[in-house]
């Protein structure tokens, strides 16, 4: 199942993000993740690799659908899932966190995946604990298994990113999913435009690997994707932000400016999906849309990274 | 374990209604869950036939009695279940609910258990996604589980339901399990009689195939089956109500109607019971109740459900 | 696995409290423990025993720590766990509980864990249902589990607790931990001094098989153990309390007392800790403190008990 005529061996027990990773451990991560794929078309979808382990999901912040593609992934691969929602928590006592990952870990578990409103929070835990840490968003700085659902999906389609025009649209500075986009992607061999109104733009767009673009009419014609980022409704309303009218006239993906996209541009999107606001709904289930092969793709990505971790743990233990 | 002999064949990957099957339809699901029945007595309550699929319990209303049966009953069926609670979700958005479950379906679930507040989602959902729906209640419409549990109970007792005379007492006119119950039962040979206040009757009561009695005293010394539903507080106090004790005076099942009913009348609750309500304890937990046994069987029911869907769905998966 | 030449036979099909257990008894659970904790370290953490039984977590008041070790270690055992979270139950009605129960049990549950904010309610479930009831605290009266796994830590380090000297420290009338402790270590042969102020000394405190000690400066030079109770905040501000400074400065375990306590002294907590209030860091993450191994252990003895108390159910079923 499992592509082992690959001589490289991976080493983390950790998954922080994808600024630290070469190409080629993407890249290992992408094809493990393939050979992981076909579980999901067999009459049971059950490997046994990590029967017996046990993967915590430990959510500071809500997200139903990155917690339950986990949970359903370590199921997959026979691991027990025990849910940890925290959602009153205090997310700025460092402190609070390690206490709890350090109870988590005496009481056996092998694996913590981490979500977090507070950058860096992954890193954090990972110098505590000896449990493998998987970071599932941390703040406004990774969010590293959204990006490699996203090349995976990319390099389904396009059998590599090598030159590929990619354009990310939406509210850059808050996102975590774009900063994973733009390392994933631009490590992989892609170009990346960044998208947005100004105030959406990072401080610090300069230091990144990426052209920007205040201008989606332009930008729409030449990219071979464009990923459509989530507009966050609870950040509207304060300086950063027109109204919802407003932001859509300009960077809205619609019909009218699907027409004058290449005729094979893919379209992604993280979801959940605002229709009619970043994106029109003929658009999201259109033909170029392929955001519910990114949530299927996941799946094996989210299996691949916590078998990967496990390994390297594993690995580790024995001294290798 | 499954009686093979019976030559029907089931066809449905979804069950939203108990209005739209054949007497003989409904006879095979009871037929299907008597053999279920006994992996509940086994010392090893496990079955293999849905190894490896996922079904997911998608409650947009609480409910935890009803959703962990479907839970042990996937889990008896070696199901992975997955839990997705939306309390604070926006019931009318018909949208929302078919993105979601699109979403799920693409992490590969196979079987969604709907409980929403709207009459017709589950069917609204059957039309928009490949996975087995199953209707755990929606809206004022149907509880199709609800009604199969009961008159499986009542199979049981009297081997058969031709010739029964079934009260349902209560607020049928908000009643999801009143509906469906009406279905299962005149299907299955039953005669019905609706007893209620005339305000707590639905409107268009003389499409029903049922006779109507404003009358507790006299119905209860004639039927052989008496199915107490629920006050819902929740909707006392409108003009639709008057006290609860002046309710009670008129529709509880007390000890002093039970004494003037047939000896072996069967008394039944789709709980949680208010004691002292709609039902005295003394009734509740006396020989005459079978309120518990239609708790057992709800478990076999719901596995036979979700085996005949599954089955449905493999069937026409392969062409056949 | 299990210490089999052990001619002790275990016969309670519930686990309600230690003050009715003997030390035999006490000690026949340590070591069927002992059996388990090697699970822990084994690569597939698993044992089949409850395979096909379903364990509920029935937890009535908040407490993820013991939820979820109880879960995990049903999950070791190879059971179903189920999660009956009922945070705004009215806790007051006993009658509520019990159909809760019933109906749990109506599904086939084998197992409940019950959390309960009500002294007694475990005893007062157990009398009513069929299935084995293990209580996971209740109200101000025990936590049989939680002392099981602090004197399981302290016989697996000292090998046994005869002659041993143990402080427990803190707000005592309030705490269920101290009562099973009490008992526990008693029974084992231990010497228990409680530490505190008077106004969270136990009003019948002379009824108990301790001495009292206000004074915390005393108590440090000569124990061989000391159990630190958590600080309930909640409880702060009546006229019980003085201020949290005022509590620190005189019971808190703080690095000065260590220095004149016994070398060897065993630091515990049942945890989570407040770091800096009843214990300061240092000494929580010191050579002394068993603060982990204490949740490592509870564990084990979960493993324990759900395994003793089917046993004994299973063996009563077959009228052994």
């Amino acid at each position: 199942m499992i592509r082992s005529s690959n001589k490289f061996k991976w080493r983390h027990k950790h998954l922080l993000g994808l600024r630290e990773l070469t190409r080629e451990e993407l890249e290992f991560i992408l094809d493990t993740a393939e050979g992981f794929e076909n579980i999901s078309t067999r009459s049971v979808k059950k490997a046994p690799p990590l029967r017996g382990k046990v993967v915590v999901n430990l959510f500071f912040e809500d997200s139903t659908r990155t917690r339950i593609s986990f949970g359903l992934a370590a199921s997959r691969l026979s691991a027990d899932v025990v849910e940890f929602t925290k959602k009153s928590s205090s997310v700025s006592k460092g402190e609070t966190l390690i206490d709890t990952a350090r109870n988590l870990e005496a009481m056996g578990i092998d694996t913590i995946v981490l979500r977090h409103g507070a950058g860096g929070a992954a890193r954090l835990l990972s110098r505590s604990i000896d449990a493998c840490v998987v970071n599932a968003g941390d703040g406004f700085n990774e969010h590293p298994t959204q990006a490699l659902l996203d090349v995976y999906t990319i390099r389904k389609h396009r059998g590599s990113l090598d030159g590929l025009k990619i354009a990310i649209v939406g509210d850059i500075s808050h996102s975590r999913v774009a900063r994973s986009n733009i390392w994933a992607m631009t490590k992989l061999g892609a170009e990346v435009i960044l998208v947005g109104p100004p105030t959406l733009m990072p401080s610090k767009v300069n230091d990144l690997p990426v052209t920007v673009s205040y201008d989606m009419d332009e930008v729409i014609e030449k990219v071979d994707v464009i990923n459509m980022l989530r507009i966050q409704f609870e950040r509207m309303g304060g300086n950063l932000f027109p109204t919802i009218r407003e932001y859509a006239r300009f960077f809205s993906l619609t019909v009218d400016r699907m027409a004058r996209a290449k005729s094979d541009l893919i379209v992604m999107h993280p979801g959940p999906i605002n229709r009619g606001v970043e994106i029109e709904s003929e658009v999201a289930d259109g033909n170029n849309s392929v955001i519910l092969q990114q949530v299927s793709n996941g799946l094996a990505v989210r299996m691949a990274v916590l078998y990967l971790v496990n390994q390297a743990a594993a690995n580790k233990a024995k001294g290798k």
